[in-house]
Protein backbone atom coordinates (compact mmCIF):
# COMPACT_ATOMS: atom_id res chain seq x y z
CA UNK A 1 0.00 0.00 0.00
CA UNK A 2 1.42 3.24 -1.17
CA UNK A 3 1.99 6.24 0.78
CA UNK A 4 0.67 9.26 -0.97
CA UNK A 5 2.99 12.83 0.24
CA UNK A 6 2.39 16.11 -1.25
CA UNK A 7 4.91 18.57 -1.66
CA UNK A 8 3.28 21.62 -0.77
CA UNK A 9 2.69 19.96 2.22
CA UNK A 10 6.46 19.04 3.34
CA UNK A 11 9.05 16.57 1.90
CA UNK A 12 9.54 12.81 2.54
CA UNK A 13 10.62 11.43 5.96
CA UNK A 14 14.44 11.90 6.81
CA UNK A 15 15.02 8.25 6.61
CA UNK A 16 13.53 8.14 2.78
CA UNK A 17 15.48 5.39 0.67
CA UNK A 18 14.86 7.27 -2.24
CA UNK A 19 17.23 10.45 -0.76
CA UNK A 20 19.67 8.06 0.87
CA UNK A 21 20.57 5.92 -2.18
CA UNK A 22 18.38 6.91 -4.97
CA UNK A 23 16.16 3.89 -4.58
CA UNK A 24 13.24 4.91 -6.94
CA UNK A 25 11.77 6.20 -10.07
CA UNK A 26 10.36 9.48 -11.26
CA UNK A 27 7.86 10.79 -13.98
CA UNK A 28 7.20 14.22 -15.32
CA UNK A 29 4.31 14.44 -17.11
CA UNK A 30 3.06 16.88 -19.15
CA UNK A 31 -0.29 18.18 -18.12
CA UNK A 32 -3.03 20.44 -19.19
CA UNK A 33 -6.07 20.74 -17.12
CA UNK A 34 -6.98 17.26 -15.57
CA UNK A 35 -5.30 15.58 -18.32
CA UNK A 36 -1.93 14.24 -19.17
CA UNK A 37 0.07 13.47 -22.39
CA UNK A 38 0.60 9.96 -22.98
CA UNK A 39 -0.48 9.34 -19.34
CA UNK A 40 -1.10 6.28 -19.98
CA UNK A 41 2.81 5.10 -20.88
CA UNK A 42 3.82 7.14 -18.33
CA UNK A 43 2.20 5.82 -15.77
CA UNK A 44 2.86 2.11 -17.53
CA UNK A 45 6.35 2.95 -17.06
CA UNK A 46 6.00 3.84 -13.61
CA UNK A 47 4.49 0.38 -13.27
CA UNK A 48 6.71 -1.49 -14.84
CA UNK A 49 9.99 0.07 -13.50
CA UNK A 50 8.71 -0.34 -10.15
CA UNK A 51 8.26 -4.20 -10.73
CA UNK A 52 12.07 -4.42 -11.98
CA UNK A 53 13.25 -2.68 -8.88
CA UNK A 54 10.91 -4.85 -6.42
CA UNK A 55 8.92 -2.29 -5.11
CA UNK A 56 5.47 -3.18 -4.70
CA UNK A 57 2.75 -1.01 -6.59
CA UNK A 58 -0.39 -1.28 -8.90
CA UNK A 59 -1.35 0.29 -11.83
CA UNK A 60 -4.51 0.95 -10.21
CA UNK A 61 -3.24 2.83 -7.03
CA UNK A 62 -0.75 5.17 -9.54
CA UNK A 63 -3.76 6.18 -11.87
CA UNK A 64 -5.57 6.93 -8.63
CA UNK A 65 -2.60 9.43 -7.49
CA UNK A 66 -2.53 10.86 -10.97
CA UNK A 67 -6.48 11.85 -11.05
CA UNK A 68 -5.79 13.14 -7.10
CA UNK A 69 -2.89 15.10 -8.17
CA UNK A 70 -4.52 16.71 -11.44
CA UNK A 71 -7.92 17.31 -8.71
CA UNK A 72 -5.25 18.94 -6.83
CA UNK A 73 -2.95 21.03 -8.61
CA UNK A 74 -4.63 21.80 -12.37
CA UNK A 75 -6.87 24.67 -11.23
CA UNK A 76 -3.99 27.13 -10.23
CA UNK A 77 -2.91 26.79 -14.05
CA UNK A 78 -5.67 27.72 -15.22
CA UNK A 79 -6.44 25.57 -17.53
CA UNK A 80 -2.82 25.99 -19.35
CA UNK A 81 0.15 23.35 -19.46
CA UNK A 82 1.59 22.66 -15.73
CA UNK A 83 3.96 19.40 -15.07
CA UNK A 84 3.13 16.68 -12.54
CA UNK A 85 6.28 15.30 -11.14
CA UNK A 86 5.73 11.95 -9.37
CA UNK A 87 8.36 10.55 -7.64
CA UNK A 88 8.00 7.00 -6.18
CA UNK A 89 10.79 5.38 -3.79
CA UNK A 90 11.20 2.24 -1.99
CA UNK A 91 10.23 3.82 1.74
CA UNK A 92 11.83 4.09 4.74
CA UNK A 93 13.54 1.11 6.50
CA UNK A 94 15.95 -1.86 5.41
CA UNK A 95 19.09 -2.33 6.57
CA UNK A 96 21.65 0.16 4.34
CA UNK A 97 21.51 -0.63 1.33
CA UNK A 98 19.57 -4.01 1.98
CA UNK A 99 15.59 -3.01 1.52
CA UNK A 100 13.23 -4.30 4.05
CA UNK A 101 10.40 -6.44 1.96
CA UNK A 102 7.86 -5.03 3.86
CA UNK A 103 8.99 -1.49 3.84
CA UNK A 104 5.73 1.08 2.40
CA UNK A 105 6.56 2.54 -0.98
CA UNK A 106 6.41 7.05 -1.05
CA UNK A 107 5.10 8.89 -3.16
CA UNK A 108 6.05 12.30 -3.39
CA UNK A 109 3.61 14.25 -5.82
CA UNK A 110 4.49 18.12 -7.16
CA UNK A 111 3.04 20.44 -9.69
CA UNK A 112 4.83 23.24 -11.51
CA UNK A 113 4.61 25.61 -14.79
CA UNK A 114 5.48 24.71 -18.12
CA UNK A 115 8.96 25.89 -18.65
CA UNK A 116 9.65 27.55 -21.80
CA UNK A 117 8.98 25.57 -25.07
CA UNK A 118 12.70 25.09 -27.38
CA UNK A 119 13.04 26.94 -30.62
CA UNK A 120 11.39 24.91 -33.10
CA UNK A 121 13.55 26.88 -35.76
CA UNK A 122 16.08 24.34 -33.82
CA UNK A 123 18.49 24.16 -31.52
CA UNK A 124 21.96 23.97 -30.56
CA UNK A 125 23.77 20.76 -28.93
CA UNK A 126 26.67 19.43 -28.28
CA UNK A 127 28.80 16.53 -27.28
CA UNK A 128 28.95 15.92 -23.16
CA UNK A 129 32.47 14.58 -21.86
CA UNK A 130 30.77 12.72 -19.39
CA UNK A 131 30.43 9.11 -19.83
CA UNK A 132 26.96 7.69 -19.78
CA UNK A 133 27.42 4.22 -17.67
CA UNK A 134 24.49 1.94 -18.59
CA UNK A 135 24.23 -1.17 -15.45
CA UNK A 136 21.74 -3.76 -17.99
CA UNK A 137 19.74 -4.13 -14.60
CA UNK A 138 18.82 -0.66 -14.45
CA UNK A 139 19.08 0.26 -18.16
CA UNK A 140 15.97 2.54 -19.62
CA UNK A 141 14.74 3.24 -16.04
CA UNK A 142 13.75 6.94 -15.08
CA UNK A 143 15.66 6.27 -11.66
CA UNK A 144 16.56 9.08 -9.12
CA UNK A 145 20.25 7.89 -9.53
CA UNK A 146 20.98 10.52 -12.12
CA UNK A 147 24.39 12.38 -11.02
CA UNK A 148 25.49 11.80 -14.53
CA UNK A 149 23.04 13.86 -16.53
CA UNK A 150 23.32 16.44 -13.62
CA UNK A 151 27.24 16.33 -14.70
CA UNK A 152 26.93 16.65 -17.96
CA UNK A 153 23.93 19.18 -17.69
CA UNK A 154 26.50 21.58 -16.14
CA UNK A 155 27.15 22.33 -19.69
CA UNK A 156 24.17 23.67 -20.82
CA UNK A 157 24.85 27.30 -21.10
CA UNK A 158 24.40 29.68 -23.57
CA UNK A 159 23.08 29.22 -26.64
CA UNK A 160 23.75 24.61 -26.01
CA UNK A 161 20.13 23.45 -25.72
CA UNK A 162 21.47 20.16 -24.41
CA UNK A 163 24.33 17.74 -24.19
CA UNK A 164 24.90 14.03 -25.91
CA UNK A 165 26.05 11.39 -24.10
CA UNK A 166 28.27 8.90 -24.83
CA UNK A 167 28.64 5.22 -23.47
CA UNK A 168 32.39 3.81 -22.51
CA UNK A 169 31.80 2.39 -26.31
CA UNK A 170 31.42 5.52 -27.68
CA UNK A 171 28.01 4.87 -28.63
CA UNK A 172 26.14 8.11 -28.83
CA UNK A 173 23.29 7.12 -26.47
CA UNK A 174 20.93 10.33 -25.38
CA UNK A 175 21.13 13.45 -24.24
CA UNK A 176 20.63 14.85 -20.58
CA UNK A 177 17.07 14.42 -20.64
CA UNK A 178 16.48 13.98 -24.10
CA UNK A 179 16.50 10.41 -26.43
CA UNK A 180 17.74 10.82 -29.85
CA UNK A 181 16.14 9.88 -33.79
CA UNK A 182 18.30 10.99 -36.38
CA UNK A 183 16.98 10.37 -39.88
CA UNK A 184 19.82 9.48 -42.55
CA UNK A 185 18.56 8.42 -46.56
CA UNK A 186 18.12 5.00 -45.58
CA UNK A 187 15.42 5.96 -43.11
CA UNK A 188 15.05 6.99 -39.01
CA UNK A 189 17.76 5.48 -36.53
CA UNK A 190 17.72 5.66 -32.84
CA UNK A 191 19.64 3.99 -30.24
CA UNK A 192 18.98 0.29 -29.50
CA UNK A 193 16.58 0.21 -26.28
CA UNK A 194 18.53 -1.51 -24.19
CA UNK A 195 21.27 0.96 -24.45
CA UNK A 196 19.39 3.76 -23.25
CA UNK A 197 19.85 5.42 -19.75
CA UNK A 198 16.20 6.23 -20.37
CA UNK A 199 13.67 4.88 -22.24
CA UNK A 200 11.66 7.74 -22.78
CA UNK A 201 7.82 7.16 -23.84
CA UNK A 202 7.92 9.94 -26.21
CA UNK A 203 10.79 7.80 -28.06
CA UNK A 204 8.65 4.94 -27.74
CA UNK A 205 5.47 6.45 -29.22
CA UNK A 206 7.27 8.74 -32.22
CA UNK A 207 8.85 4.87 -33.41
CA UNK A 208 5.78 3.21 -32.84
CA UNK A 209 3.87 6.12 -35.05
CA UNK A 210 6.72 6.39 -37.69
CA UNK A 211 6.49 2.63 -38.16
CA UNK A 212 2.83 2.20 -38.41
CA UNK A 213 3.14 5.53 -41.48
CA UNK A 214 5.45 2.85 -43.58
CA UNK A 215 8.60 5.03 -42.52
CA UNK A 216 11.78 2.60 -42.21
CA UNK A 217 13.24 2.62 -38.45
CA UNK A 218 16.23 0.96 -37.09
CA UNK A 219 17.58 0.66 -33.61
CA UNK A 220 20.99 0.43 -33.77
CA UNK A 221 24.17 2.33 -32.88
CA UNK A 222 25.15 5.35 -33.88
CA UNK A 223 28.72 7.00 -33.52
CA UNK A 224 29.11 10.97 -32.61
CA UNK A 225 30.26 11.29 -36.53
CA UNK A 226 27.28 10.02 -37.54
CA UNK A 227 25.08 12.74 -35.91
CA UNK A 228 27.44 15.40 -37.04
CA UNK A 229 28.69 14.35 -40.08
CA UNK A 230 26.84 14.97 -44.21
CA UNK A 231 25.22 11.50 -44.34
CA UNK A 232 23.04 13.17 -41.50
CA UNK A 233 19.37 14.48 -43.10
CA UNK A 234 18.58 15.58 -39.56
CA UNK A 235 18.59 15.12 -35.66
CA UNK A 236 15.79 15.03 -33.53
CA UNK A 237 15.79 14.97 -29.40
CA UNK A 238 12.69 13.77 -27.83
CA UNK A 239 11.32 14.46 -24.82
CA UNK A 240 7.47 14.37 -23.51
CA UNK A 241 7.43 17.56 -21.81
CA UNK A 242 9.29 19.61 -24.55
CA UNK A 243 8.19 17.63 -27.81
CA UNK A 244 10.02 17.41 -30.68
CA UNK A 245 12.79 19.28 -30.84
CA UNK A 246 14.76 19.91 -34.25
CA UNK A 247 18.97 20.09 -33.85
CA UNK A 248 20.35 22.48 -36.03
CA UNK A 249 24.02 22.64 -34.91
CA UNK A 250 25.82 19.99 -33.11
CA UNK A 251 28.71 21.11 -31.99
CA UNK A 252 30.33 23.12 -34.62
CA UNK A 253 28.62 21.61 -37.46
CA UNK A 254 25.36 22.92 -39.09
CA UNK A 255 22.59 20.30 -39.48
CA UNK A 256 19.86 20.54 -42.11
CA UNK A 257 16.31 21.27 -39.53
CA UNK A 258 13.97 17.89 -41.49
CA UNK A 259 10.72 18.85 -41.98
CA UNK A 260 8.71 15.33 -41.95
CA UNK A 261 8.35 15.43 -38.44
CA UNK A 262 7.31 18.94 -37.89
CA UNK A 263 3.77 18.22 -37.32
CA UNK A 264 3.63 14.20 -35.90
CA UNK A 265 3.59 15.23 -32.29
CA UNK A 266 1.06 17.54 -31.21
CA UNK A 267 0.23 17.16 -27.51
CA UNK A 268 -2.94 18.50 -26.98
CA UNK A 269 -3.83 15.53 -29.40
CA UNK A 270 -2.60 13.32 -26.80
CA UNK A 271 -3.99 14.43 -24.12
CA UNK A 272 -5.24 11.31 -21.77
CA UNK B 1 26.69 28.70 3.00
CA UNK B 2 25.96 25.32 4.13
CA UNK B 3 21.93 24.84 5.77
CA UNK B 4 21.91 21.77 8.03
CA UNK B 5 19.03 20.31 9.00
CA UNK B 6 18.55 17.34 11.81
CA UNK B 7 17.08 14.33 10.79
CA UNK B 8 14.88 14.33 14.54
CA UNK B 9 13.33 17.52 13.46
CA UNK B 10 11.74 16.18 10.31
CA UNK B 11 13.76 15.49 6.14
CA UNK B 12 14.86 17.76 3.37
CA UNK B 13 12.23 20.45 1.64
CA UNK B 14 9.84 18.39 -0.74
CA UNK B 15 12.49 20.17 -3.78
CA UNK B 16 16.00 18.54 -2.87
CA UNK B 17 18.28 17.64 -5.19
CA UNK B 18 19.44 14.69 -3.46
CA UNK B 19 15.91 13.17 -3.48
CA UNK B 20 15.29 14.06 -7.35
CA UNK B 21 18.66 12.98 -8.91
CA UNK B 22 20.76 11.81 -5.98
CA UNK B 23 22.69 14.58 -6.12
CA UNK B 24 25.04 14.68 -3.32
CA UNK B 25 27.13 12.45 -0.87
CA UNK B 26 27.11 10.71 2.47
CA UNK B 27 29.64 9.67 4.91
CA UNK B 28 28.68 6.76 7.96
CA UNK B 29 30.87 7.28 10.44
CA UNK B 30 31.70 5.29 13.47
CA UNK B 31 31.35 7.47 16.81
CA UNK B 32 32.37 6.49 20.31
CA UNK B 33 31.23 9.75 22.48
CA UNK B 34 32.02 12.56 20.90
CA UNK B 35 34.76 11.29 18.91
CA UNK B 36 34.86 9.56 15.17
CA UNK B 37 36.87 6.98 14.12
CA UNK B 38 38.98 8.11 11.39
CA UNK B 39 36.71 11.08 11.66
CA UNK B 40 39.29 13.75 9.99
CA UNK B 41 39.62 11.27 6.61
CA UNK B 42 36.11 11.01 6.06
CA UNK B 43 35.52 14.66 6.68
CA UNK B 44 38.79 14.78 4.09
CA UNK B 45 36.64 12.74 1.73
CA UNK B 46 33.60 14.21 2.02
CA UNK B 47 35.24 18.35 1.37
CA UNK B 48 37.31 16.34 -1.49
CA UNK B 49 34.43 14.76 -2.92
CA UNK B 50 32.31 18.14 -2.56
CA UNK B 51 34.49 19.78 -5.10
CA UNK B 52 34.56 17.20 -7.59
CA UNK B 53 30.86 17.14 -7.99
CA UNK B 54 31.06 21.32 -7.76
CA UNK B 55 28.98 21.91 -4.51
CA UNK B 56 30.80 24.23 -2.50
CA UNK B 57 31.49 23.68 1.23
CA UNK B 58 33.97 23.86 3.13
CA UNK B 59 36.25 21.32 5.28
CA UNK B 60 35.67 23.93 8.72
CA UNK B 61 31.92 23.56 8.04
CA UNK B 62 31.65 20.40 7.82
CA UNK B 63 34.12 20.49 10.80
CA UNK B 64 31.45 22.24 12.68
CA UNK B 65 28.77 20.40 11.68
CA UNK B 66 30.31 17.11 13.23
CA UNK B 67 30.93 19.06 16.22
CA UNK B 68 27.45 20.16 16.84
CA UNK B 69 26.55 16.38 15.93
CA UNK B 70 28.44 14.88 18.22
CA UNK B 71 27.34 16.97 20.86
CA UNK B 72 23.76 16.88 20.18
CA UNK B 73 23.68 12.89 20.02
CA UNK B 74 26.49 11.44 21.94
CA UNK B 75 24.37 11.39 25.16
CA UNK B 76 21.80 9.46 23.63
CA UNK B 77 24.30 6.56 23.50
CA UNK B 78 25.70 6.57 26.87
CA UNK B 79 29.39 6.49 25.86
CA UNK B 80 28.82 3.08 23.57
CA UNK B 81 29.39 3.25 19.75
CA UNK B 82 27.07 5.11 17.16
CA UNK B 83 26.79 6.01 13.95
CA UNK B 84 26.95 9.47 12.51
CA UNK B 85 25.49 10.03 9.16
CA UNK B 86 25.86 12.88 7.05
CA UNK B 87 24.41 13.43 3.81
CA UNK B 88 25.53 16.29 1.85
CA UNK B 89 23.30 17.57 -1.19
CA UNK B 90 23.95 20.29 -3.74
CA UNK B 91 20.04 21.88 -1.89
CA UNK B 92 17.27 23.22 -3.89
CA UNK B 93 16.60 24.40 -7.25
CA UNK B 94 18.02 24.57 -10.60
CA UNK B 95 16.36 24.05 -14.48
CA UNK B 96 15.61 20.46 -13.98
CA UNK B 97 18.99 18.38 -13.98
CA UNK B 98 20.79 21.51 -14.54
CA UNK B 99 22.33 22.99 -11.24
CA UNK B 100 21.98 26.73 -10.14
CA UNK B 101 25.55 27.60 -9.43
CA UNK B 102 24.33 29.51 -6.62
CA UNK B 103 22.38 26.86 -4.60
CA UNK B 104 22.49 26.72 -1.41
CA UNK B 105 23.83 23.10 -0.12
CA UNK B 106 22.00 21.17 2.70
CA UNK B 107 23.45 19.13 5.15
CA UNK B 108 20.91 16.37 6.99
CA UNK B 109 22.65 14.31 10.32
CA UNK B 110 21.03 11.69 11.94
CA UNK B 111 22.53 9.37 14.37
CA UNK B 112 21.91 5.88 14.91
CA UNK B 113 22.55 2.44 17.17
CA UNK B 114 26.32 0.65 15.91
CA UNK B 115 24.79 -2.26 14.07
CA UNK B 116 25.72 -5.95 15.20
CA UNK B 117 29.66 -6.41 14.99
CA UNK B 118 30.21 -9.65 12.23
CA UNK B 119 31.96 -12.51 13.34
CA UNK B 120 35.52 -12.60 13.50
CA UNK B 121 36.06 -16.07 12.65
CA UNK B 122 34.77 -15.08 9.19
CA UNK B 123 31.85 -14.27 7.18
CA UNK B 124 30.37 -15.94 3.81
CA UNK B 125 29.89 -13.84 0.89
CA UNK B 126 28.60 -14.76 -2.82
CA UNK B 127 29.31 -12.82 -6.00
CA UNK B 128 26.33 -10.99 -7.39
CA UNK B 129 24.87 -10.78 -10.41
CA UNK B 130 24.31 -7.23 -10.71
CA UNK B 131 27.24 -5.94 -12.27
CA UNK B 132 28.91 -2.33 -10.95
CA UNK B 133 29.29 0.28 -13.26
CA UNK B 134 31.83 2.65 -13.01
CA UNK B 135 32.10 6.31 -14.07
CA UNK B 136 35.36 7.82 -13.87
CA UNK B 137 33.61 11.44 -13.57
CA UNK B 138 32.03 9.07 -10.49
CA UNK B 139 34.27 6.83 -9.53
CA UNK B 140 34.99 6.64 -5.67
CA UNK B 141 33.04 8.85 -4.31
CA UNK B 142 30.23 7.99 -2.06
CA UNK B 143 27.46 9.91 -3.96
CA UNK B 144 23.88 9.16 -3.50
CA UNK B 145 23.39 7.13 -6.48
CA UNK B 146 23.72 3.64 -4.89
CA UNK B 147 21.08 2.03 -7.24
CA UNK B 148 22.96 -0.38 -7.62
CA UNK B 149 24.40 -1.59 -4.22
CA UNK B 150 20.82 -2.01 -3.32
CA UNK B 151 19.73 -4.39 -6.16
CA UNK B 152 22.76 -6.57 -4.77
CA UNK B 153 21.94 -6.05 -1.48
CA UNK B 154 18.92 -7.89 -2.18
CA UNK B 155 20.75 -11.24 -2.40
CA UNK B 156 22.24 -10.07 1.24
CA UNK B 157 20.11 -13.03 3.16
CA UNK B 158 21.28 -15.99 5.42
CA UNK B 159 24.53 -16.90 5.89
CA UNK B 160 25.00 -14.65 3.00
CA UNK B 161 27.14 -10.95 5.02
CA UNK B 162 27.98 -9.35 1.39
CA UNK B 163 27.57 -9.86 -1.86
CA UNK B 164 30.98 -9.09 -3.91
CA UNK B 165 30.23 -7.20 -7.18
CA UNK B 166 32.14 -7.13 -10.53
CA UNK B 167 32.32 -4.73 -13.30
CA UNK B 168 31.58 -5.44 -17.17
CA UNK B 169 34.96 -6.38 -17.57
CA UNK B 170 34.86 -9.12 -15.14
CA UNK B 171 37.03 -7.44 -12.66
CA UNK B 172 36.39 -8.26 -8.56
CA UNK B 173 35.52 -4.53 -7.43
CA UNK B 174 33.69 -4.08 -3.92
CA UNK B 175 31.27 -5.26 -2.02
CA UNK B 176 28.15 -3.98 -1.62
CA UNK B 177 29.10 -1.54 1.64
CA UNK B 178 32.61 -2.94 1.72
CA UNK B 179 36.08 -3.01 -0.33
CA UNK B 180 38.37 -5.96 -0.61
CA UNK B 181 41.95 -6.65 0.38
CA UNK B 182 43.08 -10.19 -0.36
CA UNK B 183 46.28 -12.34 0.65
CA UNK B 184 48.16 -13.67 -1.59
CA UNK B 185 51.76 -15.42 -0.89
CA UNK B 186 53.32 -12.16 -2.83
CA UNK B 187 51.19 -10.23 -0.67
CA UNK B 188 48.48 -8.27 -0.47
CA UNK B 189 46.18 -6.68 -3.21
CA UNK B 190 43.41 -4.65 -3.44
CA UNK B 191 41.76 -3.72 -6.52
CA UNK B 192 42.63 -0.12 -8.22
CA UNK B 193 41.30 3.14 -6.68
CA UNK B 194 40.46 3.90 -9.98
CA UNK B 195 38.41 1.69 -10.23
CA UNK B 196 36.30 1.50 -7.30
CA UNK B 197 32.96 2.63 -6.86
CA UNK B 198 33.29 3.77 -3.33
CA UNK B 199 36.89 4.12 -2.05
CA UNK B 200 37.05 3.56 1.61
CA UNK B 201 38.59 5.16 4.24
CA UNK B 202 39.01 2.30 6.09
CA UNK B 203 41.07 1.02 2.76
CA UNK B 204 43.04 3.85 2.65
CA UNK B 205 43.91 3.73 6.12
CA UNK B 206 44.99 -0.01 6.04
CA UNK B 207 47.12 0.43 2.45
CA UNK B 208 48.98 2.80 3.97
CA UNK B 209 49.36 0.94 7.20
CA UNK B 210 50.39 -2.10 6.02
CA UNK B 211 53.07 -0.06 3.38
CA UNK B 212 54.73 1.45 6.44
CA UNK B 213 54.82 -1.89 8.50
CA UNK B 214 56.90 -2.92 5.31
CA UNK B 215 54.09 -5.33 3.60
CA UNK B 216 54.05 -5.36 -0.36
CA UNK B 217 50.63 -4.04 -1.58
CA UNK B 218 49.99 -3.87 -4.71
CA UNK B 219 46.61 -2.24 -6.19
CA UNK B 220 45.49 -4.24 -9.47
CA UNK B 221 42.56 -6.18 -10.76
CA UNK B 222 41.37 -9.67 -9.21
CA UNK B 223 39.11 -11.92 -10.64
CA UNK B 224 36.58 -13.45 -9.24
CA UNK B 225 38.65 -16.77 -9.23
CA UNK B 226 41.69 -15.22 -8.01
CA UNK B 227 39.78 -14.95 -4.66
CA UNK B 228 37.79 -18.38 -5.01
CA UNK B 229 40.60 -20.39 -5.75
CA UNK B 230 43.85 -22.14 -4.04
CA UNK B 231 46.14 -19.21 -4.60
CA UNK B 232 44.51 -17.05 -2.42
CA UNK B 233 45.81 -16.90 1.44
CA UNK B 234 42.64 -14.77 2.61
CA UNK B 235 40.24 -12.23 1.90
CA UNK B 236 39.09 -9.36 4.07
CA UNK B 237 35.99 -6.71 3.81
CA UNK B 238 36.96 -3.50 4.93
CA UNK B 239 34.38 -1.31 6.06
CA UNK B 240 34.99 1.81 8.56
CA UNK B 241 31.93 0.92 10.52
CA UNK B 242 32.44 -2.68 10.64
CA UNK B 243 35.89 -2.76 10.46
CA UNK B 244 38.40 -5.76 9.29
CA UNK B 245 35.99 -8.40 8.16
CA UNK B 246 37.65 -11.89 7.44
CA UNK B 247 35.67 -13.96 5.00
CA UNK B 248 35.93 -17.60 5.81
CA UNK B 249 33.63 -18.79 2.40
CA UNK B 250 32.80 -17.21 -1.41
CA UNK B 251 30.12 -18.72 -3.15
CA UNK B 252 31.41 -22.61 -2.60
CA UNK B 253 34.90 -21.82 -1.63
CA UNK B 254 36.25 -22.00 1.69
CA UNK B 255 38.83 -19.19 2.31
CA UNK B 256 41.66 -19.76 4.81
CA UNK B 257 40.98 -16.94 7.84
CA UNK B 258 44.55 -15.07 7.40
CA UNK B 259 45.38 -13.98 10.93
CA UNK B 260 48.04 -11.74 10.11
CA UNK B 261 45.34 -8.89 10.09
CA UNK B 262 43.12 -9.52 13.37
CA UNK B 263 44.13 -6.78 15.29
CA UNK B 264 45.69 -3.94 12.63
CA UNK B 265 42.22 -2.14 13.36
CA UNK B 266 41.28 -1.06 16.47
CA UNK B 267 38.89 1.41 16.29
CA UNK B 268 39.28 2.91 19.60
CA UNK B 269 43.15 3.67 18.69
CA UNK B 270 41.33 5.51 15.72
CA UNK B 271 39.33 7.98 17.52
CA UNK B 272 39.81 11.60 16.74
Amino acid sequence: MLKLFWADEGGLPANDRGLAYGDGLFETIRMRGRQGVLLGRHVDRLTRDAGRLGIPVSRSELDNICRAAAERYSDAFKGDGWILKLMLTRGAGGRGYQPDAKSQPHVLASASALPAQPDSAGVCVDFSPVTLTVNPFLAGMKTLNRLEQVMAARDIQGDRFEMLMLDGHGHLIEGTRTNLLARFDSGWVSPPKASLAVAGVLREWILERLRTQGDSVEERHLAASDVSGPKCRGLFLLNSVLGVVPVSQVADHQLPVYGGLATIFDPNDLLE
